[in-house]
C-alpha cells in the first residue's frame, strides 16, 4: 500500500510544482522564470521526489514511465493499474489545490504584504503549508537510510530552489520562520505585522509533512 | 555492436536535444531560454546520455572526444572509425527528425491547443513520442546495475528539465499522461478534447524507448 | 555546543545569500537574476551549507525543519529550543550585515571601480570578506572526512556560483586574487589601482573562514 | 611538479571560462546570460576543474583558498608560494588568450558564418581549440581512477554547458564535429562551406587536451 501512496504523493508534487510554477509566475514574464524556469521546476519535482520516495515506490510519478518499466522488465504487471490510478488522482488533487489557491486570491480578502502577485492571506497560508510539508517529505525521505547516501544536500537544496520557483509570486517564499523574522526586522514595510503567518504556516506544514512521511515511509515512532 | 548503437543513440540525443531546443525556442527570446538555456540543454544531453549509456559505449557522442580518448590511451584505435560513423549518422538522423517536425508544422493541419508555437498534431505526436522514448532510455539506463549507484534521480530529473527545454514551445510538454489529465480537467480551454494525444504519444514513446534499451542494454526479457 | 554554532553559521549563510542576492540584484532586473536567480541562490545556500555543516549540526537552518524532524522522530526535543534560537540569531545577524553593506553604500565614499551598482570601498571590503570566509567554510566542511565523499567539487563549485549571484552587483565578485589580477592587467580602466582590495579582502576572509571552521569543525591544529 | 601544473591549468580554466563568458556574452544582454549566466559559468569552472584536477593539485585555483587551507591545517606552508605563482600565471595567460580572441575579431578578416557576434575565423579556431582541449582534460580527469567514482557524467555534462556559456557568441559552439555536420546538412546557409573548421579545430583541441592530461595526470602511454 505504501508504494501506491508514494506514487500519489510524488505525482501530486510533480503537478503542483511543475504546473504551479508556470501558473503563478505567468504574470511576471520579465523576471526570468520563462520556459527555462518552468523546465527547471518540472525537473526538480522529479529529482527531489525520486530522492525522497524512490526507495518506497520506485519514483515513477507518470503512467507512461510505469508502462515503459513494465515493458522493460523492471516492473510487475499487477501493479500497473493501481500505480496509474494513484498517479492520476495525485495529479488531479494537486491541480485542484492550485485552482483553490488562485480562487481565494480575491481583492476582497486581506492581502499579503510584499506578495509580488498581491495574493490573499488564505492563498499564502495554503501554499506555505503545502510547500513546507513537501520540504519535510524531501528532507526525511532523502536522509532515510534506504535512500542513496550522501545525496541529501543536493535533494534538499534543490527542493528549496523549486519551492522558491513556485511561490515567490505568492508570498516571496518563506517556509522558514528564521529567514522571515530576520528580514521583517529590517524591512521598511509593515512586514512585522504579518510575521505570525510565516511562523504558523511553515510549522504546521512541517508537522503535516513529518506525519505523512511517518506513514508512507513506515518510520519507527520517536 | 551494442557500443556502436549506444554512440548512435547518444549522439542522436545530443543533436536532438541541443539543437532542437535552440530551434524551437528561437521564436520566444523573451521567455528566458536564451544562450543560457541552450547551454544548459546541450550539457544535459551529455549528462543524461552518459548516465544512461556510459556503461555501454563509454558515452563519447563526439568524434573529437573519441580521438582525444584514443590519444590519451583510454580508447582502442580499431573502434575509432565505427564510433565516428555511428556518431555522425546519429547526429544526422536527429537533425532530420527536427527538420521533419518543423516541416509538418503547417497551418493547414490540425493545431495543438495550448501549443505556444502553434504546432500541428503530427509535430506534437512526433516530439512527444521521441522525448518519452528517450526519457525511458535515461530511466532504464541510469538505474541499470552497471550505472553509477545513487545518481539516477539526478539523471532522470534533469532529463525531464531537458525535455521541457526542448518541447515547451511545441506541446507545452507532457511525456506524462497523469500531468496532462490533471491540468486539462481545470483548464478553461478545449484541452480535454486533445487529451487522448497526451496518453497515446507518451505511452507509445515509452514502449519504444523500453524496447530500444532492451536491445542496446542487453536486458533480460521480463 | 558546536552543533548550535553550526546552525547559527548555516542560517546566517541562508539569510545572507538568499536575501542578499535578492536585495543587491534588485536594481538589475534586465540582467537575468529575476525569480529564477533568487530561487537558485536560496537553494544553493542550503545545498552548500548542508555539505559544509551537515556532519556537525544536521544542517536544519530553519525552525520549521527542526520541528518537523522532531515530529518525524529524527531530532531530540531538548535541542529544539537552542536550535531555533541559534537559527533566529544567525538570520538576524546576516540581515544586519546586509543592512550595513547597503548603509555604507554612500555616494560620499570612495566607489569601487567597475562595481555595477556603484558600491563603496567599505561595502566591497565587507562583502568580499564575508563571502570568502563562507567559501572557505564550504571548502573545509565539504572536504571534511565526515562529509559525504566525492561531492566536494559540486558543493564548492556551486558555492562560487552562489557567491557570484550575491555579489556581482557589488564588486563584480572576486573572492580570488589571481582572477582579479589577471583581469586588471588587461582592463582599459583604472582597475589596477584598486587591485590591492581584491588581494586583501579575500585573504582576510579566507583566514577568518578557516579559523571559524577550526572552531566549529573541531579540526586538529596544523 | 604536477600539482603546480594542475593549479596553473585550473586557474587558466577559471579565468578563461568565468571572464570569457562575461566578455563574449556582454553584447547579448537580451538573451539570458546576465548575472545568473556569469555566476553559473564561474561555478562550473571550479566544479569541472575540481573533478578533473582535484586528485592532482587539490583544486585550489585561488590564492585566498590556498592561504585559507594552510591556516585550516590542510595545506603545507612550503607549497604556498609556488601555488600562488602558478595560479597568477595561469590566470594571466587565460586573460591574454581572451584578449587575443577579441583582438583578432576584426571585420577585415574572414568571418564565421552563423557566429552571433560575427567573429573571425582565427577567433573561432582559437576558441574551439582551447575549449575542446579543456573538454578532454575534464573527461580524462573526471574518469581518472583517482577521481570520485560515478560523478564523471555530471562533470562532463556541465563542462559542455560551460563551454556553450562561453562560446555561443563566438561560434555558436561546436567542440563536436558530428553535431556540426548534422546541422550543416540541413541549414539553409553556407554553413557547409565552413564545416572543415568544426572538424579541424575540435580534433586538434582534443589531441592537445589529451597530451596535456597525459603530462599533468602522469597517465601511462597507450
Amino acid at each position: 500500500m505504501n508504494k501506491y501512496l508514494g506514487e500519489f504523493i510524488g505525482t501530486f508534487w510533480l503537478e503542483f510544482g511543475g504546473c504551479g510554477n508556470a501558473i503563478f509566475a505567468a504574470a511576471f514574464p520579465e523576471l526570468g522564470i520563462g520556459f527555462a524556469g518552468v523546465a527547471l521546476a518540472f525537473g526538480l519535482t522529479v529529482l527531489t521526489g525520486a530522492f525522497a520516495l524512490g526507495h518506497i515506490s520506485g519514483g515513477h510519478f507518470n503512467p507512461a514511465v510505469s508502462v515503459g518499466l513494465w515493458v522493460g522488465g523492471r516492473f510487475n504487471a499487477k501493479d500497473l493499474a493501481p500505480y496509474i490510478i494513484a498517479q492520476v488522482i495525485g495529479g488531479i488533487l494537486a491541480a485542484f489545490v492550485l485552482y483553490l489557491i488562485e480562487l481565494v486570491d480575491s481583492p476582497a480578502m486581506v492581502l499579503v504584504i510584499l506578495s509580488p502577485g498581491k495574493y490573499s492571506l488564505v492563498s499564502a497560508l495554503l501554499i506555505e503549508i503545502v510547500l513546507t510539508a513537501f520540504f519535510l517529505i524531501v528532507i526525511l525521505g532523502s536522509t532515510d537510510k534506504r535512500a542513496p547516501a550522501g545525496f541529501a544536500p543536493i535533494a534538499i537544496g534543490l527542493a528549496l530552489t523549486l519551492i522558491h520557483l513556485i511561490s515567490i509570486p505568492v508570498t516571496n517564499t518563506s517556509v522558514n520562520p528564521a529567514r522571515s523574522t530576520a528580514v521583517a526586522l529590517f524591512a521598511e514595510t509593515a512586514a512585522l505585522s504579518q510575521l505570525w503567518l510565516f511562523w504558523v504556516a511553515p510549522i504546521v506544514g512541517a508537522i503535516i509533512g513529518a506525519l505523512i512521511y511517518k506513514v508512507v515511509g513506515n518510520e519507527p515512532q520517536s
